[in-house]
């Protein structure tokens, strides 16, 4: 019999590894910033791997994707101007323009080299989104354009790397950052991020929720399970509203999504807004029990 | 710097693998049945792995079998006898064996040297259940002891083996053998089976969901991650009751734990409960469009 | 800090395998016979990967290639016409035009792709060998293109797939073949295989070694390391001589390099040609002690 | 199909492994000075592994063990009095005791809780070597027991942990300790010490092989593959005799033998010898071009 020979090897820590096989490699080239492979796993098809990390696939992108992006902007009144702080692979735009209510949506990524890779490779995760007349594509580093920004906006998604021990992405996951994001926000907008994983780092996870809630009025957080990210991820929600996104129940979701979304949803809908944001008690406990709160000098962060 | 070099490894398929560092071997034997394994892994403590699957772990057991119990038992008007089929470790015991209806849990297991490895190791699994003078303990194979059942039960809990192909165990899921089950439930009383991996195996769970609909009146899903199955795992919970599980809200959770469940619960109360039974669109979309019907003669089953 | 992500594991066996990681893929396509991968192994650095196996790398290749050429071809009076069959990188043939007496050597190799893999990114390796005015490659199957072969050749030289179980491949190390290939040698001639590991396939060498006893006059075997494959390499060397390849002492051979080898050595030489042809004693006696001879109802091959 | 999931790993480097599958692990204990596991690998059966290396297994622990001590003692006069550093397991005393020459062999190992261990599991190692009443057993850290040694031997085998970095086994390699040994060997006594992998630490082999030239009159290095090693093994012979080792040639090597081992060996013989002393070219130059003699202050280490 034949074995699998070419693996893609994940290290959740020094103690625990995923891997998958590799059917075949696309591209496989390191950049100004990162190492970038595009590859063929056996049992999620076409990936975007990172620096070794499992950032996407083909089949199941749209879980992390559509749990990142639709809570917040239902949640908000009428979503006009949205910025995205990194998602090169461009599926954030993509379900971000899926909102009939969005008139604009500037996405800023570090690396032109991904998006560049994205759209060579990647057309089902973008989907064209980088040509629509909507979007609008910034190479820049995010917190240096956040410390530029004059405009505002209705919502913003970030889809950042996690805030990695000894790299500077721990900085996008601070007080003083969303309190700068703050005040590029219009009122009654509101604020997502992605929150690490509360498998293999809730630590983080709580660290993340409990800085938000110290700078946003109404914070809420959600888990779901994605398979490519081989645990649990969360999702930090935050705005000023008066309503917070776990009070929603799955009729209300099920209506909005009819009037506002266009398009076909694969994950998302009432039912599994209530899951997302239904939280099992040992998680729960752990929030609760939070009272670190990140900052540029004590910051929240993952081991590398 | 020293890289782990003592390694459990778990194939999820032929293209997939965990692995978990092993600080200590405590015990590795081969009983008339299986390999057991008793061993310290770094992420989780003190583990028992049964033919190269882990079964349990210290850190996270009450994840499982507090899912897989006590839905079940709320859901029941006064459940007094139980039948626990499979369950070798007492954890899914302990956990019945909480309820203060119950006046009698008798556990079914094929394996005497699984119990005894289970007292000398896993006292934090069993707790001393076996030792509760309501608990009676019987060694057989679960088929045999159903063929030749007498005694009725208020409620039958499946902690049993995966239906694994080549394997007797794929009877214990089939409709024959729910409807043998059927004719010992009193009256008003309920089944629940673990049901695989929604994860690595979601044609098995939505099977043998399709299946227990086949012979019970109302049936349930839920869905919860386990961190060291890597994976979500399924349950699937039956009765001829006129009220489903889904149907009951956090809060009447939340007062029958208070009223019926001695000792502290660490995963499911009323929030849980609403997690676990909202499933998330694609899952739910799997489920509703399965067909199949588990047979003796053309079984739903897992490769081996 | 960060363990490796992505990695080459080769099985040895069911219940063996060595992980090399990889630093980057350069190309990685299936073509009409096999998967060729050219990557760049940490350890090894540029390296030619055919389904799961490394072929030869650009670190260690010379071993291989130096052991498998020169031995034969200075045991012979003044080989001129020579052939290869296999060899798609060209080290072989880059081997066999070092002899001053070669005057033309055909290459035959079943894998046109590789072939040019080999002229696009394995230029170590050929060092233009396919462009020298006395090489002659053709695209064939080597058993076809032995059945049809009508000139002679005073050496061949075997670099071949192992005779793989469930794989045609077991034919070219029959004693059928070794007579067909008799046929075709000059007077005098003489014949090259690489004969598999006697590390991981030990029966395998000795029966290789054994049925070219059955055929030739002269039969002498070789052992060396060779990192990239992890173990032991074995070559069987035959010809109708008089003096076998391990009565030749290391004066001689050294002697024999400086009258008949152009370019440098970096393997073989006098000593190293002791080393190779002195074999431990607990492998001797599995040779000694072989009696089964490979022949096409009744092959001698290795497990797949 | 069923996938291996017990297993050992080995880490040759951070970006290599080689992984055995382990089917029983017989006891796994941290000792004062190190983790010792007894466990049965697949490919080799019964097997030492300490800190994460396989220290030998009873399939192939021969080949290191004859290759270690014979070479050395046929050489000298009539060795007497020998003196083993480490070799917890026995083997290497069992080896020394089949020379007839041998009156007393001390063996000095630091850890009782090895031997202990030893003489539980591994009688194939040391076949009562240990109750044999020319053999004295002390428990002593190897330097400390050089520095306050009083009597003489014949010859002296060094059977040591590699010098990793960051541990002080490196003192056990180096010109200072060297000296030490010398005045404790008798007039036309010799040394041998284990020299690590040429595969994996060539440069640590060619240290070691220099800094013994800078001691000693006469001094050989020889290399054999060891399987459970996964690559090839070096040792270094040292004596202030007129006559080296790689002098002596196949003949003379089986007359001694025949002369002064009682017992049968596996391995080691007169062609065995000239392979072990006949090294590769590429391995020659690199122990010619060494410069390097490690001291106390300036060792000559294996990376950690």
């Amino acid at each position: 019999m034949t074995f699998g020979w070419s693996w893609h090897i994940e290290w959740q820590s020094a103690y625990e590894f995923h891997g998958h096989q590799i059917d075949q490699v696309l591209e496989d080239v390191t950049t100004e910033f990162q190492r970038v492979m595009v590859a063929k796993l056996t049992r999620f098809g076409k990936s975007l791997i990172i620096d070794g990390k499992v950032q996407s696939t083909v089949t199941d992108e749209y879980i992390y994707h559509e749990a990142l992006v639709h809570p917040l902007l239902l949640s908000l009144e009428n979503p006009k101007e949205v910025l995205i702080l990194g998602g090169g692979e461009g599926a954030t735009l993509r379900e971000v323009l899926k909102h009939n209510s969005v008139s604009k949506a500037v996405m800023v990524d570090i690396d032109q080299a991904v998006i560049d890779f994205a759209k060579k490779h990647l057309v089902e995760w973008h989907s064209g989104a980088f040509d629509n007349p909507r979007a609008k594509i910034v190479i820049d580093d995010a917190l240096h354009y956040i410390q530029n920004a004059q405009e505002k906006y209705d919502a913003i998604v970030l889809d950042l790397t996690d805030p990695i021990m000894g790299n500077s992405s721990y900085k996008l996951y601070t007080k003083e950052f969303y309190e700068k994001l703050n005040k590029i926000l219009n009122k009654d907008g509101g604020v997502v991020t992605q929150a690490t994983s509360p498998s293999f780092s809730l630590d983080t996870f709580s660290g993340i929720y409990n800085t938000m809630k110290s700078v946003f009025r109404n914070v809420s957080a959600s888990i779901t399970y994605v398979p490519s990210f081989d645990g649990l991820w969360g999702f930090v929600y935050a705005s000023n509203n008066k309503i917070s996104l776990n009070e929603l129940n799955a009729k209300a979701i099920d209506s909005l999504i009819a009037q506002r979304i266009n398009g076909k949803l694969r994950f998302y809908d009432g039912e599994t807004h209530t899951m997302l944001f239904s939280l099992p008690k040992n998680i729960r406990d752990r929030l609760s029990s939070e009272t670190r709160i990140s900052t540029e000098s004590n910051p929240v962060t993952v081991p590398a």
